[in-house]
Parts: structure tokens; C-alpha cells; sequence
């Protein structure tokens, strides 16, 4: 049995193509700014897992570093998408395991230093092998998507859609904007279906967060806990390329399942949700596989207005992906400071009233034969006392 | 207070140049002769931490799949040089805790693929964007130590003589041979005073260790388990460039003394050790950081013959990274690999007679402004009633 662990504080850069701000730089945005909100030094700090996909090795160690977080251990990790989540997860058991006291979660990616050129898929990935980057895989999913279960291409549009409304009220979001379905459709096709606004750009962000047992109450002048209900990390594996689930389905309704079943919550007790919408379609499967609704409902999910900011269930208020930005290794904490802003009631103009059960997840990679690289899934909770 | 834990088997490919064996079949060999090892089927598999510094996004993954181990938890780790070796600590903590009962500790690397070219240093290091590699930084830690300590060139070549020597009975190793002290010294000059035979080579390898509770008694049929009596993981801090100390000896020395602390033993209960020797001069810093001899010992010390097999504390006996190879990610478990071996008493011609406690040190990175990315030390203990 774990003991109760919380999120003291979170912090963000600004998520943004900013290949002049050096990666020490967006470090220290972010944590700075979630050491501050937990009110805890440096030195505090006991370990520290990190995320990044594409930097350099030892950028996460080197810019902590020069943050003053030094000598304690700190272990950098990689599950493609979900890399910050994942150091979440890790830090969240380490902290419930009494292995540490407080941990700093992180996550940084400079992808514009790294892609600036032409994105050659993964010569070791099966898929990139033979030229398919990840816009080709979605656009596959979302091929057989149709097929199987006739979601409509304006019903994926709808996501960038409402995600790039639901950006309008982040100042720290990449790509915010009032468009409509005809824009999204008519913009350059990318993967047919997808078309440029379906894809999350590229993006240079840090996000942190700190973790450590719940303290009860907000400490003198700080702001309160955020209780972490559940974690769960899992892998992917092989997929039958003939089945109607499209590759990270089943990935991410399992790893969902095993995150409700800990929390003890079901899906329709979640008010607020940040997911992997790195295309369209994938908000559209994640919202089906975390079983906000049924196989091949998730289409209809989203034209009905429900997981949009005013509905029941928002999906995605930061922006999500497509419009907050898909730093990768940043990614995942950049999910958990939303939800944690979220149930603390200081989400601003794009606060989901009353939120007291938040959800995040994390899909990370894919192939063609096996059904996702990592996926995370995190049940948050409001702090005690808040309505 | 945590349980016992132990390495139930071990295996690693060979180390060697090999670009065209691809990193999946790399992984084939090392994780199916550890699980074979251990007695275990991959489905026993509980959770994976993987090492790797350079392999492509996902890369750890993809193949470990592929091998069967799929749906657990799997974090890859990065943590330059001591990446393998951090994936084995938090392997290790993971079993102690009670997190997992049977956790798959794997490192792979394939360096020639990625270094097709020359190799450019990282403009994000702070040396790196001054033109440095490290092959120039431990060129200048080599001079520094002359400076105070008068280490002499003949004494750092003994090192590279020593180690491929110890190769020659390795049949897994990348460069064996009986070299003199004048080849070394002859050999082409890479970063004064470090020549080629004092330079570590790029390589691509696998190797994996399958951590579980300790089981008492071998398995039937099975090989006897390794007892972990620690290991401990830190990452550096800032180094004052006039201290006599080059980088790394300060952060070998925290990270042994805690580890050394935890399992209640001295430097002079070791009985064999692979640590770091990516050049010359980082073995002789690196016995020194340990303890077996004092500051400015560590050139007289290889001189002695002392950590030469058949000394009284043999120092990388499988060739260490200098003459076996050194496949970053996968470095760190060929040391545990080795270890392992020489405390079964397995290790044929290189064996260290009646070896019952090794030792394994990985040191990760370094620059200028800090002493080190990370440290991990490990130590272990001969199976029960072994000799």
C-alpha cells in the first residue's frame, strides 16, 4: 500500500517554436516556477526523473545543474511521446514507495534545433524503414477509422477545432485560434485524411512538476496539493494489423483500466481530461479507449459539444497537443500542470467549473505490429476542501 | 528497510564493430541468454528498465517487444556512460522495494551506425560548443593529473597494456592483444597526452541482467543467483577548475563511499572491479576515487601489478571498456555481466580466483563547470556456499 502522494507545485515555459532560447533557459522557466509554487529551494529537491526524446544526452542532467539541483540522483527517460509522464509516473511511486521524499518531475524538448530540415522518419523504426513517419501512421488509423466505424472527416476536423478555441484563453499556448471545419479541411493535405491543421507542429517548451506525500493543507502563503489518486505505465503489444482497434487503442484502454481500477473512479466521474491529440483521430480513439464513450462514438463525442469547454467532460482545455504544443519530453507535464491548475480552480479563462477528478494521458509511439511504445494514464484530484 | 535482491542471470552479445547486425538481434542474444540464465521465460518478465544513450526514440522498446516482452511497464534510461548502469539501480531498487518481483536490467548501443562520420561534439555541452569532445577533456584531466600528481605517460599506458591483456581470455571482447608500453605511447596522438591505444572505441552491443528477490539456492538445473549488496546513483555538482581534483574523482569518490557504506564494506574487501575506463587516465583517477589507494596512488598502483589478474584486486578483468568495448548504453550491464561471472566462478581464463565481492563503477559525462553527469557503483557478492 502506497502512501498519499501530491503535486506541490507545477511550472511551464512558454510552448512555442523558440530555437534561440537555449534549453537552460526553458529549464529554468519551469522549474523555478514549480519549485515557487511548492515553496520548496533547490536544494530541496531529492531526485529528479526527467523526459526528452530528441535532446542532446545529459541536456536534462546539465541544465538542472546549473539550476543548483546537484549531487542527488537524477535519471533521464525515454518512452517516445509519453517521456514526461513517464518521469511523472516514476516519480509519483518513488515518492508513494517512501524512496524519496521530493521528487522533481521534468520534462524539456528543443525540437526546432533538432528538426530543422526535412523529418526523416526512424531508419531502426520498422515503419520508418520503409518512409512512414508518424503523420503517415495516423493517417492510416484514420483511413481504417472510417472504414470500420464511419467517423466523418468533419467530426475529426472538430478537434482541432475545439482545441484551437480552447487555446485562446492559454498565453502560453503555440497555436491558438477561432477556425472553422471548412478552414481545417481546406488547409494542405499532410496524410490524407489529415490535413496541416490535424497535425500538432513542433514545438520548444520545458514543464515540471514537483511531487512529494500529501501535506493536507496548502502550506503559509502556497498553494494547495494536488492529490495524485493514480498512475499507471504500460507497453504496447503485438497488433493484429486485420482488427478494427487502430494501433494504441487497446494500449491506452488498458493502461486506463488499470489507472481507474487503482483510483477507484470510472470514467464517468472525470471532469477534465488532458490526452494525446497529436492528430485528430487520436483524440477521437483516446476519448473511445478511456470509455468517455463507445467504440466508434468518439466522432459523435465531439460534434456533440461534450468535451468541450462548457460541456460535461472537457477534452483538452489547455489546447491539447495541437494547439498548447507538442514538445515531447514536455508534453506530459505540461498535461499535469494543466490539470493541476485545473483542480486548483486557476486555470483562468479556460477553467472548468467545479473540477475535482482530472485525467491524464500519454500515447507514446506506434508501429504498424505492436499497438503503441508507452502509454501513461494519471488520476488527479482537486485538493481537500475545494468545491 | 529493503529486501534482498539478486541477479539471476546475465548475458550480453558480442562487442564488437558490427553496423550490420541490427539492434534487435544485438537484443536477441543478450536478453535471451540472461533469461536463459536465469531460468525464466520472457512472460516472467515484470517491468524493463533499459539503457541506451544514442539509439533512436523507442528503440529499446521496439525490440524488446519483439522479443515477447510486451504490455509491462518499460522506462528507458539515459545517463551518458552510466546508463546501463542507472537502468540496473533502478532495476535493483524496484525489486528491493517490492515494486516488481522480476525486472529485466538491458543496455544496447549500436555507436557505428550513428558515428558513420567524424564524431561532433554536442553544441549544447558547454565545452561541446567549444569544440571539445572527450577525448580532449580527459586529454586536459590527464595533464592536470601529471601537473599535481606526476601520473607519467608510461604509467597511463600500463593501463591499455593491462586491459588488453586481460581481453586476450575474453572471446566476446572488440580489442585483445599483448601490447608494450612503447606501442601504446607510439600509437597516433588523439588528445595529448592520450594516444589511440589510450582511447576507448566506439561499438555496438547488447547485454541485460534479470533482477529478482534473492532465491537462496541455483534454481534446478539453473545457475546461482548474485547477491546485490547495494548500489548507489549520483549525479555531479560544480567543480572548481583549480582543484587538484580533475572532474569525476570527487563524484567516484561520493558515489563509492555510499555505496560502499550501505553494503558495510571497505575498498579493501573488493576482490575484483570493472570500472570506467573509457582512457587510460580515467582508470587511474577512477581506482583512486575507490579507495584502493590514495590521491596520486593511482599510476604506482598499476605499475604494481595489484590490479592485474592475478594481483590481489584484479581491475577490470574482461578487458574493460578500453579493450572489451564500450557500447554506452550497454556498457554498464557488461560490467554486471563480468562481475557476475567472476563471482560464479565462470569466468575461465580470466577468472580471479575465490572472488567474493565485486565491484562495478560506470561514470557518466562530465565538463568542465561540473564534475560528472552521473556515477553509479554496484556492490555484489558471491552466490551462498561458493568458495
Amino acid at each position: 500500500m502506497s502512501a498519499p502522494v501530491a503535486i506541490w507545485g507545477v511550472g511551464t515555459s512558454r510552448f512555442a517554436r523558440q530555437p534561440d532560447v537555449p534549453p537552460t533557459h526553458l529549464a529554468w522557466q519551469a522549474v523555478t516556477e514549480a519549485l515557487a509554487d511548492a515553496g520548496i529551494a533547490p536544494s530541496s529537491v531529492d531526485a529528479v526523473f526527467a523526459g526528452t526524446v530528441f535532446g542532446d544526452p545529459g541536456v536534462t542532467t546539465r541544465t538542472l545543474q546549473h539550476l543548483g539541483i546537484t549531487r542527488v540522483p537524477i535519471v533521464t527517460v525515454e518512452n517516445a511521446c509519453a517521456s514526461g509522464t513517464t518521469a511523472f509516473h516514476e516519480a509519483q511511486v518513488a515518492v508513494g514507495q517512501g524512496r524519496y521524499e521530493v521528487v522533481l518531475a521534468f520534462g524539456i524538448e528543443t525540437m526546432t534545433a533538432v528538426f530543422d530540415g526535412p523529418i526523416e522518419p526512424l531508419a531502426s523504426d520498422p515503419e520508418g524503414a520503409q518512409g512512414f513517419a508518424m503523420p503517415s501512421l495516423y493517417g492510416m488509423a484514420a483511413h481504417r477509422y472510417q472504414h470500420c466505424h464511419g467517423v466523418s472527416p468533419s467530426q475529426m476536423a472538430r478537434v482541432a477545432v475545439k482545441n484551437r478555441r480552447h487555446a485562446l484563453a492559454n498565453p502560453r499556448a503555440q497555436h491558438a485560434g477561432e477556425l472553422t471545419v471548412e478552414e481545417v479541411l481546406g488547409s494542405r493535405p499532410i496524410s490524407d485524411p489529415l490535413t496541416l491543421l490535424q497535425c500538432c507542429d513542433i514545438s520548444d517548451a520545458a514543464a515540471a512538476a514537483v511531487i512529494g506525500p500529501a501535506r493536507g493543507s496548502a502550506p503559509a502563503g502556497g498553494t494547495p496539493d494536488v492529490t495524485i489518486r493514480a498512475t499507471a505505465l504500460a507497453s504496447g503489444q503485438a497488433w493484429d494489423h486485420n482488427s478494427d482497434l487502430v494501433w494504441g487503442w487497446q494500449l491506452v484502454a488498458d493502461t486506463a483500466r488499470a489507472a481507474f481500477d487503482s483510483a477507484g473512479i470510472g470514467p464517468q466521474d472525470i471532469d477534465v481530461l488532458e490526452v494525446h491529440d497529436a492528430f485528430t483521430i487520436g483524440e477521437i480513439v483516446t476519448t473511445e479507449a478511456l470509455g468517455l464513450c463507445e467504440l466508434g462514438g468518439g466522432g459523435a463525442l465531439v460534434e456533440s459539444g461534450r468535451t468541450s469547454l462548457g460541456g460535461a467532460q472537457p477534452v483538452n482545455p489547455s489546447g491539447g497537443l495541437l494547439a498548447r504544443g507538442h514538445p515531447l519530453g514536455a508534453t506530459g507535464l505540461g498535461q499535469v500542470a494543466e490539470i493541476t491548475w485545473q483542480l486548483r480552480g486557476t486555470a483562468g479563462g479556460r477553467q472548468v467549473d467545479g473540477a475535482r477528478i482530472g485525467v491524464v494521458e500519454t500515447m507514446g509511439g506506434g508501429t504498424a505490429g505492436i499497438d503503441g511504445n508507452a502509454c501513461v494514464v494519471a488520476v488527479l484530484e482537486a485538493p481537500e476542501g475545494r468545491q
